[in-house]
């Protein structure tokens, strides 16, 4: 864990997927941990918090969700991109190295141990699901509450991000498909009326 | 309608709103239309392509939605971040005159005549709502099939968006809080693995 990870108030915590990352997703249970991409995950509520991410039934990280019913959403970073691509393309299920290939290093965050958070990426969430059957069976569409947060204050800081002013290293990606990504671009602001 | 507005294969809808845009929703019952700005707007499967809405209860276009079951999700660009910032914060059910005020232009794609669609904006998809009421009531969360999608040729071309080309003023919008978008940024491709 680097010196610049500081936690976000929960109810700041929704700037942080707002204006739609692609995540990568993580969770362990009994000594396995995994970590999928996901370009599916969206805010859902304020206050609490909740989120969105739709998880496919292939993904060994959905088993190890349902089983514990906790996991961590991460927003990757721009040298991530290709680590990102990689644990989005292959399974645990068929390749037990996939996260040591990928490049992927896991850390720990004081309170929430029982979590692998994926070093390098711009913010964090922790996240308790919220059992849905139906929505989980039928359209691997998972809810979860927020209630962990914390971002790297390089580029997130006082409840704002500050991608103009942070090295463009630690902007979010935003994934098409086929291995095309954009990076989060330029700052707008409009006057509140 | 202007003549760089192109169908989209709704096999590659989903990549209309894979990164994450804020989106206008627009819906029409009775002569009456509204238009609401939703960053949380989500892709949710492929095929047929589904995707996930939250539409706060206070809003209009919401009843408007509930009773036709039809919707469109249009992603703004760049020069409409003041337009959408106003649709998002004021509710028709309090000023009548909010479309006229904010500069929203409406106009009618062929075969989808009862639906209004926002002019100015880089993609548009029209949505069938798939009623789950315990979903709607309990998170203001909808689900609907997209049975139309177009997009503006000049920034979606063949499958794929083409930001790095374009004019800028055609780029998404993503939003934060409190008046703050981004634009999307730079491309990044990666290798297939």
């Amino acid at each position: 864990m680097n010196q610049y990870i500081q936690a976000v108030p929960l109810e700041k915590s929704y700037r942080l997927v707002n204006h739609g990352p692609t995540t990568l997703v993580s969770a362990a249970s009994g000594g396995e941990q995994d970590v999928m991409a996901a370009a599916w995950a969206c805010g859902l509520d304020f206050s609490p918090p909740k989120l969105t991410v739709v998880l496919d039934k292939s993904t060994r990280t959905r088993e190890l969700i349902e089983r514990e019913g906790r996991f961590v959403v991460q927003l990757p970073t721009v040298p991530q991109a290709q680590l990102t691509h990689y644990v989005g393309n292959h399974s645990l299920n068929d390749e037990p190295g996939k996260l040591q290939t990928a490049g992927v290093e896991i850390f720990h965050m004081t309170g929430f141990e029982d979590l692998p958070f994926v070093a390098g990426c711009a913010a964090w969430l922790a996240c308790q699901l919220i059992p849905e059957p139906h929505n989980q069976t039928s359209y691997d569409l998972f809810i979860a509450e927020v209630i962990g947060a914390w971002a790297d204050s390089r580029v997130f800081r006082s409840g704002h991000w500050e991608f103009a002013s942070a090295d463009p290293a630690l902007r979010t990606l935003h994934y098409i498909a086929g291995g095309q990504f954009y990076a989060i671009g330029d700052e707008i602001v409009v006057n509140e009326q």
